[in-house]
């Protein structure tokens, strides 16, 4: 069975579309700016549950995951809009007046505006579209096929500690339980991410990136994507993976922490490719005079096309992009 | 039960928003030019039956409903991302391809680019999200707000005839069974509707519109939506009301007909106000040559705020909005 993927390059090529394939599309606004919009469906019993995540989170959410699409891109967020598709009986109740709160406490953080959506009934499963646009200056989108070979790759923050919350929601560990702190927390990183939209717009104004892509789908699902988008490979240091730090709470095994670091998805932290002379300027990097960057360099960019390997006590495995695919 | 429409007041309220609740969001996006866009979404076996349609018509519709609320604004569409939430068992057919058939062929038509979108896996039910976006002169969108006291009211070609495909449909007539020619336009008329952008933009360039509002819940539920936002009232001509002439055939009863044009709903033509000196500029409009435009006049604005009559036989009766309603 094709791939999402797949299916979304056939349709590129069948109609020749080029502003499809990356985090965002790409339009041109004024002389001096574009603009970057993108689209992000999230469905019940597919990307949540309603039994383990509050309204409110939801929204927070689908708002999240779009502006990490536009911080993927450099660009800033201005608007945004939402499709709703609801159940009547979720409708009856006070569920999507808590889950606008959530989407709205996340949006005021970053002063984007709510522009537009639709409501729609569903006839059982809640689906949330989330729709969300963005400007940066004409010509600096980041895109994914920009990684040069030689490149240094980087990652902002740290990986793993979404699929960490994920296990532990699994496992049947909630919010509204009595809970570790470090339970608490990974449980919320996956249930309200924080899109890393300062940096990725900082990356963009100093031209410090030069591929770019969010972890949606997992770190080396993402770092495939641009692989192929650039036409280069990847080798990746598993020392210097930036490893959730409550992971170590959840499994004593590094092998364990690596594959949920790897391959677990929805971290919505930035993967980036960055010239090797610029990777002191990550460090200069401080959002609010008080809270300086963690980027890591994780890897560099070689020229195997589309072979990322990883190396681990100095011998070397080929990966394979094994991270969330919806088919 | 609060309906849809009263919660988007609601938010818009909550979260003083000002730009929700037409039918497309208005943004500004040069010195000249505003831009605007919108999302409708469509979710299997509350707007469509895939029993009774084709993947090529959904995927027409789900564009059309967009391109309709372009139109209703005076905006030419030049954009447009699709979200897909598909069941498994739809994404191993051929269904995603002619979906995306049938969009593109009205896309085209329209020289509408495909820039984004999503594709996500659902539990057991097609949704699509359908987002569009075009431009139009700087402040010079036309809203639902504009309507004005002595106003002439206006609809575009005919009325009714989307409902009358509906209830062939629900009688168990399809497009690929033994039809009379006119079962198959009327139903064809209710899968594949057709925008009406082509006089949405000349309305606009010709500044003829006060209000515009696109049929979709239904003409006395749309126009009622004017009505709201304009703080007027509505004053229309049963016999000036221009039914769809298939229907005719459908039913003998000028009620039954009367009712599928006032609150059939989905005829995605456009209604509007205008100046009464301005009326004679209507007729003058000729698309390409040789289709002279239908416009019809059905009535007139009036100061009795939020009621719309109905003058039938010299006699008025008050009209309740009883369109289409998710909640």
């Amino acid at each position: 069975m094709r791939s999402e993927f797949q299916f979304i390059q056939h349709i590129k090529d069948r109609f020749s579309l080029s502003r499809i394939g990356d985090d965002c599309a790409v339009l041109p606004k004024d002389t001096d700016t574009d603009m970057v919009m993108t689209a992000d469906m999230l469905v019940e019993d597919i990307d949540f549950r309603l039994d383990w995540t509050s309204p409110e989170s939801i929204g927070h959410k689908a708002l999240a995951v779009s502006l990490s699409d536009i911080a993927a891109m450099g660009a800033t967020p201005h608007w945004a809009m939402i499709s709703l598709g609801m159940p009547e009986g979720l409708w009856k109740s006070d569920f999507a007046d808590r889950l606008y709160d959530g989407w709205h406490t996340l949006a005021k953080q970053f002063r984007v505006e709510l522009i537009g959506g639709d409501i729609s009934k569903t006839p059982d499963k809640l689906v949330i579209d989330s729709i969300a646009g963005g400007d940066l200056l004409k010509g600096r989108a980041i895109l994914r096929s920009g990684a040069n070979i030689g490149d240094a790759i980087a990652v902002t923050n740290y990986v793993g500690g979404s699929a960490g919350g994920l296990t532990l929601l699994k496992n049947g560990r909630r919010l509204d339980g009595e809970l570790e702190s470090w339970e608490t927390d990974l449980i919320r990183y996956h249930l309200e991410p924080l899109p890393q939209a300062e940096i990725g717009a900082y990356l963009q104004e100093n031209q410090l990136a030069n591929a770019m892509i969010d972890i949606s789908d997992g770190l080396v699902s993402d770092l495939n994507h641009i692989c192929v988008a650039s036409a280069i490979g990847a080798r990746l240091v598993a020392e210097k993976i930036p490893l959730n730090l409550n992971l170590v709470h959840l499994t004593a095994s590094f092998d364990e922490q690596l594959e949920l670091g790897l391959n677990g998805g929805e971290d919505f932290q930035l993967l980036f490719t960055i010239d090797r002379e610029k990777i002191p300027q990550l460090s200069a990097y401080n959002i609010d005079g008080y809270r300086p960057v963690l980027c890591h360099v994780i890897g560099e960019v070689t020229s195997n096309v589309g072979e990322i390997e990883l190396v681990r006590g100095g011998k070397s495995s080929k990966l394979e992009p094994r991270g969330y695919r919806h088919f």
